[in-house]
């Protein structure tokens, strides 16, 4: 597995080109930023260079395209799909993530019609590229109500949602806090085949009730009470080789040093991980 | 357009080979029964003689799956699917059909997943024998919360689930009952194209407020408020050129004598079927 | 059915806005261009206006992909397809199409195992922005043999490849010429259904054995051999009403003024045209 | 990895049941087997029971839909497909394979797209059990020229051909024999992912050009010139943990024991397996 990193977390107002260097100086292979901006402003030779030098891959990208609203705004957005996919593919990534809200102000049914068709048109765009494309199920419980029907939050369902959608670059992008809230364990983790994990999201909850936690209220990797040992353990056992990316959202953003952030992020990382 | 039938209404007791006669004798070109039921009791040469002598179609077989529960009830009867369509093929018929309640137990975005993806299934092994797939969508206000969690009811939702199918042989059945209830009009029916419906049930609807109209409570073709020639007279127009099958379902078995109910259904189809 | 124009056998140097203004003023309802590049020089409103003053409708856009060499360059077209779509689908348009030569240096068996699955993404692309995809195979002898390997000239291969491509948007271009030189009969595009016609190409042929037609040695509507009534009356048969677009592919640029060119298409269309 | 057997080079006559208990004896864990005959003979019941007491899977069954000819010949088996999938399921095995034979008496490019098409609506099917669809690419030179046209018979060819068919149930059955005449090497075989290959066949070559080998002229495993350590080598790298099934075809039934026969396959395994 892979120690990785995304900006979330770290507070810093650091270039990607920075970003990259910091990682790969506290020991991380691999950061999910933006593709096409880094080849937009360092060239596509110059972002290349910098990847190799630093041994840093970029781990997946986030998928830009708005799928959630309407028609018009999904359409708008495929030619940059189709950008983003090349400029990912051209530095050597090979995941695209999206995550998948657990309500929506939509009548269900038809937004998961929706979802499913606009997400296979996005899969074939990522996938004409090399890309695979990791749905990230959401758990915190207050955001299943937090708009006006429920959607999907498990597992399960984000598995028959990846079947619905029927292309083989489809899966899972599990994060150790939406399993956590969802009560989904490293013992089920363990059933599922590293094939079907596209990518991987670590961090940290605090000692409440997950029925309380906030999806924005995460801790540091190593921090909280989540299993994570456990966790990335069963990552490891079906062979799950892929990033493995800090992302801890909070309510502000983080104060202090980003080198300590990241300096402390890496002492929780040392902790977790498997060796 | 052809003048079809189905049983819902006529509340007999004829074997197939007699509806059959009967549908005939009254000028209906198509009936909407079990291809392999036919052949099993008159043989495919005889049922295919039976057919060719009367000049009647079988318009549309019933999709003989269960996709609305478990995973195993949905995989135990493809073979049978199979077989169906074998059987529908061997006789010439072009159309398997199914409903969709707009209501469900499940969870609504869930169910979608595992309707999208189990029709898909279907459409496919319909597709192989030449078969188009039918989804008829339900009006009736009463069903949409019948059961727990509302699904989907309107053309505009079904149009997006076969969007999410994705496959070329799906389209859609166009029940008059269900556009009355889902204030569907002829002037919208007007901007589908022909190859999206694969077909059509006819029957009429008591003059109540639609709010309060019952599925299982329908009348005889002209006999109520419906504007049926509106209705044919769109798919006219769209040059929709399949059948047209009465199903009217009632909260009993029809009273009276089968043919009687024969002749009745002719008289509302001379009286609302376009020139 | 709609007549409509390509720029092929008029050889003028109108700009897109004089092509259309000439269009509309003999009578043509539609001409084959750019929608992405009308856009480009008369903004979107201008376009629009243009078309709508005009009343000429975009018949297709061709596809913008190389998808016939290497992976390379299929992928690197995609973005442009994207943006082409939007552009036809803002103005309108509501067809791609594609021809697909009848020999390929390639294997022609894993030729069409990557053309099934590139043209498939192109396909889910267009059918994002409402686009139908049209493939047209191409008839000349000659062709058959100019490269290495056989691959596919008849319509039947071709509704292989549209079934292997497997989407609902794709169907077929069918052109007068490649008809002619395959021997596909009036009688024969009878028994096709108009939704599986996505173009149509018009353009006749000289009296030579069909064996010795050049692919662009072709003559102007209603000038050669070719029975183009029979072919018209036949689509109109079966209902269809999309463009039929002249395209006379010439050894040299055409001589004289594309005016008179445009005014001896017009009668050519009025001489074979079912009323 | 599993040891596994196909029949193939044992020349036994025993059932089933006796192949299963003869495998078990000689430490295999695996038999290709038809799971609907093994369920016909002993019962659901019994056969789930045969095969949990000797600790012995049905690795792979065979595809029993002739794809290769006709439309009528390839529609007639869907039946036995859903039922012979159904029955696998039923036993715990996950996977369906067929081979593709290098040459075809059809033009090659159409072929590709019919065979495109029915693989997939077969891939659907075995999808819906859960089975697993494993492609065979067959090497042998002279049978790349026993019929009229040349097909394909590398990894990537059939790669196109999976990706062609485009779902997420379908990859590779790797053959030693095949990849020995093909000249695809152990070091390419370590580019594949695990998730790529679906099922292994293993056997070995005569100390002959490969040019001049023949598809059923194969020797036992571990007694010819295929570096079989080195491909079991591969496969073990990259993760590969499914069934890896000797399958020797020759030119007359073997003679000799069975039973000596399974004891020289035994030793032989030995010999090649990686620890």
């Amino acid at each position: 597995m892979i120690r990785g990193l995304t900006r979330a977390g770290l507070g810093s107002t650091w270039s990607n080109e920075e970003f990259i260097r910091k990682a790969a100086a506290y020991g991380f292979e691999s950061v999910d930023i933006d593709a096409k901006g880094l080849i937009s402003s360092l060239g596509r030779e110059g972002a290349a260079s910098l990847l190799a030098e630093t041994d840093v891959a970029i781990g997946a990208i986030g998928l830009p395209v708005d799928w959630r609203s309407t028609d018009a705004a999904f359409k708008q957005a495929l030619p940059a799909l189709a950008e983003s996919s090349a400029a990912a593919a051209a530095l050597g990534c090979t995941r695209c993530v999206t995550y998948i809200l657990p309500s929506t102000d939509q009548p269900s049914a038809r937004f998961m019609a929706q979802a499913v068709y606009r997400l296979r048109v996005c899969a074939e765009i990522l996938g004409a590229y090399g890309l695979r494309f990791g749905l990230e199920f959401v758990g915190p419980h207050h955001a299943r109500t937090s708009k006006k029907n429920p959607f999907i939050w498990t597992v399960e369902e984000t598995l028959d949602m990846a079947a619905a959608i029927g292309l083989p670059n489809v899966g899972l992008l599990v994060d150790s806090y939406h399993c956590h809230t969802t009560g989904f364990q490293p013992s089920q983790l363990e059933r599922l085949k590293a094939e079907q994990i596209v990518h991987v999201h670590i961090n940290d909850a605090k000692d409440l009730p997950v029925e309380e936690l906030r999806d924005n209220d995460r801790l540091y990797t190593g921090e909280g009470v989540i299993d994570l040992k456990g966790f990335l353990s069963a990552l490891k056992k079906i062979g799950y080789d892929g990033p493995v990316a800090q992302e801890v959202l909070t309510p502000e953003p983080p104060a202090g040093d980003p080198e300590e952030l990241l300096k402390r992020t890496k002492a929780g990382f040392d902790q977790v991980f498997p060796d």
